[in-house]
């Protein structure tokens, strides 16, 4: 994707990672990492955004990542408007570009949006005027850009050296935004051993993934691993019939602290959330010792804060 | 409607235009006209209104309407509530006037208004406490004072010599709000020549738009205007059988390049939005250099700040 | 209820009064007095709780109370975020425990929460972290305490000598958490004749409301009362034929003018809204002379803002 970046080389929008220059995302990790604060501490709050203005534009309103985004912007003093909207909808006769440009003439400086639709992040940002910011919040099963930056920035507190690692991807790999947007950020830092472990008919198609090895044992695919990523199990998939039923999926998926001791003893996991306990992944490991998956949370807001911070800089600065 | 102006001739409600003093019209126009920025270039914010609260009760939730006024009120540093709640559905045991005493005893300032059902605003006007101020934000198809004065606004910064001008209202003029509004502002700024032009299925009573010519020819009611103002068609009215499909309506009704260059070369376009694209209006005029549609969202919300900073005036004075 | 206190004897949170140390009740009572102001006047506002962040749980989005939550947070300068969530349809596979633990990873400080299910606020507070506050906003038919401490307000700000006075509580009281937690305030504030009033089917079992007179009679309750507590009749009770039609219990419950002249001559109305008037309440009544209902709402944000101060002092201070 072209066009994410201003000619200085500075962020403009956020719609993917893929082919994001890796100094720019390494930038954005360290001014993350300067955000995060233990639980218990205040989180950093500046007035840097203020007079600037965020709009949320989520299919639903009550979700963790509009929440995460929300808080990001108030944190950074800028105003913020949530709407729902299935902009997707609204693609006929052109009225989702409309909306579009209703928030741009209303002084909105950044637009977070999240879509089931492919496509819709970059064509809103294909189209808005210059002073405007896209970023996308999840987009089909194509990205979650800022997923992947706090995936990245998680795995970094805990194993710096990522050439050094193996990362185990598990899970509905075929569908999933999360695993292409972690694929692209453990790629542009220079982790060498990704593997995808899945069912076979949640696969990905062979051209994609390129350079991952491909696991459908579960085992095989924690042999050693550094970091453990399980995906979210779609239900509606079992139902379908295109999967086994939750307890067959568990028996031959779950991540189970026996098989979770198949990886390095040091080994962390990590889930998007939200969780199907007892399908994909056992309470006892969820909870566990080396479960990361509370500081994905936290460090989320600390990457959407960097990444507002340095979209709007321009505008901050003025 | 009498009761808008408080006994020194400041605003206190703004429920519709009509009879509304033009020197205070043309203060308001003034202060909003202050307040509009370029794209691109930060809006004007300050703290004028902290310590002030304003709710929106609008019956849907994410209307660009909604958006506008909280916009303004936030930044003038006010205080927002959103209320999802349909008033009218309330009228039954007088609970609609319970939950404005409720937002009115919570220390809300300002209700901002939406309702399809008539004589809503003015029944809250007429029962709220002396400190709080209602504006309407849409009644039913008979005023939407707000819009009207972002209407006035959009056309006197491309004709500042409104006594000359010839002002072409086109579309569902009887069922129109925004087409009510209009009048009474132009009548009050002197426009002289307001033409209405609709399908006479959609045409108001005779007793309404006093001394305006009616059209039921398109090209008839564009000859030489200096201004059009499109309006939006409901598409159920078509489902209805009142009007004929839309293929038919845009081929009479339709505002196409073609048609508008009967108008004088330097005539505006205008539309309040949401537009049905290919039927009231072709694309090619919506987005064409004589649509000033996106100015007229950007004055919305200069002029809604002007209105609330108008009726909270004393308050922040306070 | 246990747990609702720090070490050091301060409030942590907040879900029921029952066993609350009357010392903290007053001291409460008295921050909330302080920042009552008269309708017209400005309402206090600080930014004591700038930085802090506050999360609205509700199951619907428009209630009164989210409402005042809402704006007693916003006063105090914390940002706030609502959330539309059923917690009590998350509980299988623990989801509602790991919405509440990504709400705290994303350094909320203060969870209010509603919900229908009885032990939901429990359960929250049982498992979030230490710097974490719970606030209920109504759980089930147990606990209202927020609408407990704004009653007691209420009283005391008519009846300052508490131990002399009689307190009717009329209507639904088996099912109220109003009434509940009125009495648990009552009772530490050292009220000594609490009157519960009801038709048989909605009376409380036999152990529970202990030491409160039994009235099926609504006359024989507000003989020489002086104050009067109505509740709200679900409307759905009556269709399950559990109650007689609105009318007949009108007939029998409601409170008239007539039935109100046999309470003391200055007796207060309460209502905990919102009101089905001419159902458990005649309009004169409820807009009547004697009415506190309005003061009531007033006096609701004071409570809440003195709790929120109250449980995030330490973080304040910090």
């Amino acid at each position: 994707m072209s066009g994410q970046l201003r000619p200085d080389g500075s962020l403009r929008h956020l719609l993917t990672l893929e082919d994001l220059p890796r100094a720019l995302i390494e930038r954005l990790l360290e001014r993350a990492q300067s955000l995060v604060r233990p639980l218990g501490e205040r989180p950093p709050v500046s007035r840097a955004l203020a007079g600037c203005t965020v709009a949320n534009l989520f299919t639903e309103p009550s979700t963790r990542t509009r929440v995460s985004f929300e808080l990001a912007a108030k944190r950074l003093g800028a105003d913020v408007v949530n709407l729902e909207v299935q902009l997707s909808s609204r693609v006929k006769g052109e009225s989702m570009l409309d909306t579009v440009y209703t928030l741009q003439s209303l002084h909105v400086d950044a637009l977070v949006i999240r879509d089931a639709e492919m496509g819709v992040p970059g064509t809103v940002a294909a189209n808005v005027a210059a002073h405007v910011s896209v970023l996308s919040a999840g987009e089909a099963h194509v990205a979650h850009p800022t997923q992947g930056l706090l995936d990245a920035l998680t795995v970094r507190q805990h194993k710096p050296n990522l050439e050094a690692i193996a990362i185990a991807i598990v899970g509905d790999i075929r569908h999933s935004r999360v695993a292409r947007s972690a694929l692209h950020v453990f790629r542009a830092l220079g982790v060498r051993d990704v593997r995808i472990v899945a069912p076979p008919v949640l696969m990905p198609e062979p051209q994609e993934f390129a350079g991952c090895s491909r696991h459908t044992s579960l085992e095989s695919g924690l042999k050693d691993a550094d970091v453990v990523m399980m995906l979210r199990i779609q239900k509606e998939r079992m139902a379908q019939a295109e999967l086994p039923d939750a307890d067959r999926y568990y028996a031959s998926y779950g991540l189970t602290p026996e098989r979770l001791a198949l990886a390095r003893p040091d080994a962390i996991v990590m889930h998007p959330q939200p969780m199907n306990r007892g399908i994909e992944i056992a309470s006892a490991v969820a909870d566990g010792p080396q479960s990361v998956i509370r500081d994905q949370v936290r460090n989320g807001v600390a990457v959407r804060m960097a990444v507002l911070s340095e979209v709007l800089a321009w505008r901050s600065a003025a």
